[in-house]
């Protein structure tokens, strides 16, 4: 019963953080980026490939699939209402995600202290293929994520 | 003589191969950024920091820093006329870019074999200081930048 | 039953493959390593932290941490018996590993073209605490891993 | 005047905390390190390849020379006589290291706060010829390097 109440808010300050972080980011609405799901250290981000997404060689910019997976990672990394930021980040790209494809990253917290944090991320094409893989370190600083 | 035309040479491919690839690059220009120098293995981008450019923190998504260090990665791996695509990079977010702040990214090739190469990038604010340092590994696909 | 042949034939391969590459890995016998699991894509290798592994902090040498993920990795992706070696990794240190411990390194592969591969590595240590998370790239080189 | 003495005390420290973690270093001298110079944020360190180092396609084990980079980002790291540790590093191997080559790492301070660190380690073979990139993060704990 405390468990369940205590998942409860934990899941409750999670999807408000992200609700407040999106409300806030800029870059994350200007890609047409959306929030498909969020839980305590996890989300699920959407972007689809527009043409003004796209790189000199006619597929998805790397830069933007990076903000994909950045921006999932953010909302992962500041779900337990903890200002985070990210320190540093690592991605390959496995294939190219083309025009038109909706893709989708799934940010996962792999390890957590009172100050550092890692998270990987995968984002997936419409075909369930990896497109990226991202490895996101993140540390807190001062204050919570909700205006108090 | 025959060096200093292969050098004017090579300085001419550099320069018709990033014109012709930031031509077909929308991600770049609708992120408005500029080429601002290039030769062999080097390039240098400029972006400036807009409003819809910020994340939920108030500073330059992270993904939009990666998306400047990358595009000057391409144009710098581009640059002998060799369709390149980026394998794999990782960056360290040092200092965060403030809105309205202009960018420049300066790209080097730091080991090149037929088929694979390494490029350092490193972004600095207009107060000189390094906003990020980026790491690029790139591997050649089939034929030029440039039309026949 | 074809499947169950192709299955079997994998599995045999990835053993001998192993044992192959181990019995010339001077480096992995002398830190001690040993392979406790070989399947296709998969390695797992074990390593007692010796009072001559230790850095000027006490604890296991990163650098010998990384030796033991490095070696799982090279076992799991030379497992398909096609010679393969490392192009790059990128390891973080989760907490330090003392003396004495016996660590475990589980290397998955998560991603294989003709030519290319990724690998993570997780090493353990006996508490079953994650001691450090490595990422490889690898790439393959000319032949096969066993002798003709 | 106060300059150079202050640069003096800066290059004591730095070759009495370097002086200090080596003797304590069991792993370093294992492998047959020494350190060929050390100044504030900046460390040399050289190996020979020694037939026990080879991995099972003949050349150095990779995760020897990460060692020997990440011994280097030790002693840059901890040049200034605060106590640091490695929380992440990246390598790219660009050539093999053959039995017999004795290897220099040089390491250099590229960015420090009062908490992080980010470094960058080439290693030269005798040839001068690049054999890996290494870039570390640090992180500061407790207390100096030296005895009080």
């Amino acid at each position: 019963m405390a468990d369940n109440l205590a998942a409860a808010e934990a899941q409750l300050l999670a999807e408000r953080s992200a609700a407040v972080l999106f409300e806030r980011d800029r870059a994350s609405q200007m890609l047409g980026m959306g929030i498909t799901a969020i839980r305590p250290g996890f989300a699920q981000v959407s972007m689809t490939v527009r043409e003004d997404m796209l790189n000199g060689h006619g597929v998805c910019h790397g830069g933007l699939l990076f903000a994909l997976a950045d921006s999932a990672f953010a909302f992962a990394c500041n779900s337990h209402n903890e200002a985070t930021v990210a320190a540093a980040a690592a991605i390959d790209f496995l294939r190219p995600a083309q025009p038109g494809e909706q893709l989708t990253a799934e940010a996962r917290e792999v390890w957590r202290t009172s100050r550092n944090g890692i998270y990987e991320i995968v984002i997936f094409n419409p075909h369930g293929e990896k497109v990226a893989l991202f490895r996101g370190r993140s540390y807190r600083i001062e204050g919570p994520v909700l205006p108090p």
